[in-house]
């Protein structure tokens, strides 16, 4: 006891190495940034006419027959399912670690709840500017665009997850939401590719992106917190309630910005039939890679969504349901794959570090999912989508009123290597060294916040004794 | 050992001192009440003309083109979101003390299920008597609406957690709904007041009922059980599942009964707002607050949620996204502050013990909230919301068709006193004393629950020995 | 600690018994059933017209207005609620043994994501197959009724918690799916009653399919692993979301599939009365149960959700409001009787082990719900229902256009009868002998998991101390 106090107060000085002090900086960056929100909301946001108390107006000048026209009860389902997916999803798949529950969860609630705001603006710059009052007008679609933008942010927070100060983690959402915007821009718009649930504009670029950063922040002497980058039994438990939430409302996720009516309807089957597939065959890979066929917490908190990132891209697409099956399948073994074998080379070998293996569960599913959208696209046809209905699909009008499937394959395959350049490239601004943890202190929640001093033990042994004074000694 | 056990006797015997045996009371009240509810259900209440089989009948008499009129469509999701924040928000918000989540979780599903009931009577003789055949015809609204008034109950539970019989909070749920349904029939009803989400009738009016209280309950030597009194480390997390389905439904619910269309739209885009912004204000006034700016879990967990209820009064007006952000930007602030100064003050020289600090997060936000609602009905203007809009929005029809806005703004501020007055005489009962612990027993389960024996410890140290007999004597 | 570390080796010498290595079988099972189910859904799966492309020239052939009468906006958020019952609701309702968390939510993770897909085939062959083309079509329908399917067989799996392979419970849900769709078929097309809730299609069903697999399987050695057979303080809070998410969404479950309209509007109202109903007898009866009174949280987390069964069969039909609260009544005493007495009764002299108490909680209930149906349509009455009421909830249409309510009575009774037998006899199968553990090693995650070494006291008592080498020998 008297040397492990000792050893404490040595770890102490090691501890003092780099200042985690961010009683300036987080606050400052928290009021500034959102004072300039505000002052940019007000200059440049307003409601758009189905959120605007003139609705009642605009339908009759448009002859809408009801208010279950207004798109708020095509998507509102929908949207508060993905909501619960950035908040509880992301945040308590990144509650796994035995002592960065707090920061898993707690960062992941700031960054997000900063990251939907500053989305609106770039977003609405970028999609939604009025040309003629130069406002942006919102409603409940750009409410999901704004969560999805800041999903590639959570992504890229997975790969740094205990090793960073939440205002680098700011300056990481500021930077990702910007770039997201304008990678977005030109997929959706320039390129007109289509990715309903952002197989390539979501999950390869945020996972690319985040992968540089944790490149760029490389930490050789990492291993000193090793004790602490695994889990305890109850903190596996946390993270399957995140990853049953993303799991569970993926299909909501992949299609909560598809066409209304059967695009919609399409993608939630489609997306259900691939998660449900990769669960198998996450399972299985886990298994056959162990001792006595043990299952891995790791493999079942995350490759089991890899179909949902693979099925992103061509939910929308007749792709059928025993292709869903196969996507999943397929994304669900490279995903385990990539946890037994990827993750251990990329950290040796190429110095990235990647806490929750986004690699695993985003990079590599979402590259699947560009490319499979990207054949899909190109394999389409009159016989089996209908003439309208592939028109509806892609969206073949106005400029693009001439392009055939094949060129739209082409576009699709062009959009896959933008975001990848778009992750690679964004990343690599060296974040500043703001209030980072030494090596030591990485997952560690104490660094950062107020943690209770515990001793269930003693509780649950005695529970019949409450006296202050009777805690021994420990 | 020897001396903790002997202090475990002499505690057993304080334990002694009051009789917190419920085994007669607790079955009496659950019993005889669930019996009168449904001798009252029995006699007055019905399905109303849109969950009632001559649904169909109705639709052709009244034109209605298609099933998804039916309310049920229009609210279903909404209703489905409020009913998570009651049950799963507010029950795991109240597991972050260390040995008291059973009773947290547990005792809030008890009064919620009992509350619903009697709110659907209570509610229904206000407000949906029907004249001709004296009954209270139900519907999807109403399960809303009786949801929202056992909100209040939950958050007067919030000031008293850990200190009371499930007994007494079963009085004090017979009550807080009783003079809810009076309260908000003053205030909706006679005073024509708005409030769509509820600062005033549900947070402002639940608060300070509860305040009262837990003042009528000063505990002078509450002291006695404070090694109970803070979380222990899941215990944290277990609370962040309750904020986060708090924070992430917030919209639903301050939607839910706003007006289809425009009306539902705006109360999701002004709530989404406001909450987002008052993280990061929460974030920067915990962290500056601290040694070294570390986070405080408690700030984390309640003041994030500050900006939904400031602006459940407001949701359905035009307050501009912007406006929304502000409300959240100040909420979060005062809202933490409370926290750091005003729950101590209030318990050393008001005597009043506010273990959740519903203070902070439902009182003065609840306030602002009423606040800010008449300030921006004074204010609204024709050129704003349109003509037909104005009238929509405030329902400025029949016996209020002439209503100014400014006469507006002064009874939305009288409807605020309404609320505040409710709260506060209503708490002076003398809650009978049924089977409350003794102070050195707040905050344990173990007084109204079969609390598992466990030792954790061994299990994870020894997962391999299986043998009963192995157990080492504790 | 070296008697205690020598014991564990004479533990191990035990556990190798038995063969848990799954190795091979788990692994093979995934794989070749995941190919399996590719093909099959190749050759017969194919999207419906309202998810096809062909949607919007279908609209035009049938004159449908809106995209919003595509039956995806009138079910999904229905199906969410559902899925996330299937998921989270029975995953986390079986995380409450101490160290049976990974198990019960990852197993059931497991099966049902392999169950909807074989659902889907089986009750498609069944109902929707195409007799033009032999294919089945599917629709959001489909998905809801494939995840009602997997229910049964995770009810089953209650029974059995702790002590089956996955590989066993791959084999209970290949003929658990495979049984139900024939019943359903039976109990729904030939007898043409009524089930929207399933409380006999479901819950008997399941319930006696899964307590005659544990009868088959009876352990009577399983006293060795008594020590695994409780909770501990925090696995009892992680069953609470279980249970609070099933609370919830039943409303939803019971309406998923009902009738378009006033149908589904009724069916959430009366679930909701029901639950809320058996939440305070589910209090009383624990209560006045034990010593002192105190509350046992295996009733609160099962015998609260005893109304929600009990509602599943007349869930649609003109019940009343206080009718629903009678039932909710009744099945919440029942169900917590059947904990308290019948559960152990059935060990000691039935031979049946019950993990989760699923007699208490879905046989009994179903039950009742059974002949509350039955009773409730033989007494439905063109007075109560209107003419067009009675023909649309009960579907006196076609070949049954003439039945009476009184000979539909008599079928719902029939269908019960039907349930049970189903269940019952198909439990009979001698699940192969395929990894289950030795009776010592039951409850333990250890057998198929790799579980995290922990030691959660250490680190709590010692936040500051990071030094690997510093941790104590244990």
């Amino acid at each position: 006891n008297q040397i492990s106090h000792h050893q404490g107060k040595h770890c102490l000085q090691l501890k003092m190495a780099k200042n985690t002090n961010i009683r300036i900086s987080l606050p400052a960056v928290c009021f500034v940034w959102q004072i300039a929100m505000i002052i940019l909301f007000g200059v440049f946001i307003r409601y758009d006419e189905e959120s605007d108390t003139h609705w009642i107006e605009h339908r009759r000048k448009k002859n809408i027959s009801t208010n279950l026209e207004n798109d708020f009860y095509y998507r509102y389902p929908s949207f508060q399912d993905v909501h619960v997916m950035i908040f509880v999803g992301f945040g308590f798949l990144m509650t796994f670690l035995k002592r960065y529950s707090f920061g898993g969860v707690g960062f992941n609630f700031l960054i997000a709840a900063f990251g939907i705001q500053w989305a609106l603006l770039m977003q609405g710059w970028f999609h939604h500017l009025d040309e003629h009052d130069w406002k942006i007008k919102i409603g409940v679609e750009n409410l999901i665009n704004a969560d999805f933008c800041v999903a590639s942010c959570l992504i890229a927070y997975g790969a740094c997850l205990g090793k960073v100060s939440p205002v680098q983690l700011m300056v990481l959402t500021l930077f990702g939401v910007t770039l997201f915007a304008v990678e977005e821009y030109i997929i959706l718009e320039l390129l007109h590719a289509k990715d309903a649930g952002g197989s390539m504009v979501i999950h390869t670029f945020g996972a690319y992106y985040g992968l540089t950063i944790s490149w760029v922040l490389y930490r050789p002497l990492l291993s000193q917190s090793k004790h602490l980058q695994g889990s305890v039994y109850h903190s596996d438990v946390f993270a399957m309630i995140g990853t049953l939430f993303l799991w569970m409302y993926w299909p909501s996720f992949n299609s909560a910005i598809a066409d209304h009516g059967d695009g919609q309807h399409r993608a939630v089957i489609n997306t259900y039939l691939a998660l449900a597939s990769s669960v198998l065959t996450t399972f299985a890979i886990s298994s056959i890679s162990q001792n006595n066929g043990k299952l891995d917490m790791v493999h079942i908190q995350n490759a089991t969504l890899a179909g949902g990132v693979a099925m992103g891209t061509a939910s929308e697409f007749m792709i059928t349901p025993y292709g869903s099956l196969i996507v999943g399948f397929c994304s669900g073994i490279v995903s385990t794959f990539g946890y037994l074998f990827l993750t251990p080379f990329m950290e040796k070998t190429l110095k990235i570090q990647d806490t929750c293996g986004i690699h695993n569960l985003h990079a590599m599913p979402g590259v699947i999912g560009g490319i499979v959208g990207a054949i899909t696209a190109a394999s389409a046809s009159e016989s089996v989508y209908g003439q309208e209905g592939l028109i509806n699909t892609f969206d073949f009008k106005d400029a693009v009123a001439n392009r055939t499937v094949n060129i739209q394959g082409g576009y699709q395959a062009a959009a896959l290597f933008v975001a990848i350049a778009f992750g690679l490239v964004g990343g690599i601004l060296k974040l500043p060294i703001w209030g980072d943890p030494a090596d030591v202190n990485c997952f560690d929640d104490d660094v950062y916040w107020e943690v209770p001093e515990e001793d269930e033990n003693f509780l649950s042994r005695h529970p019949n004794m409450n006296h202050a004074t009777s805690i021994p000694d420990v």
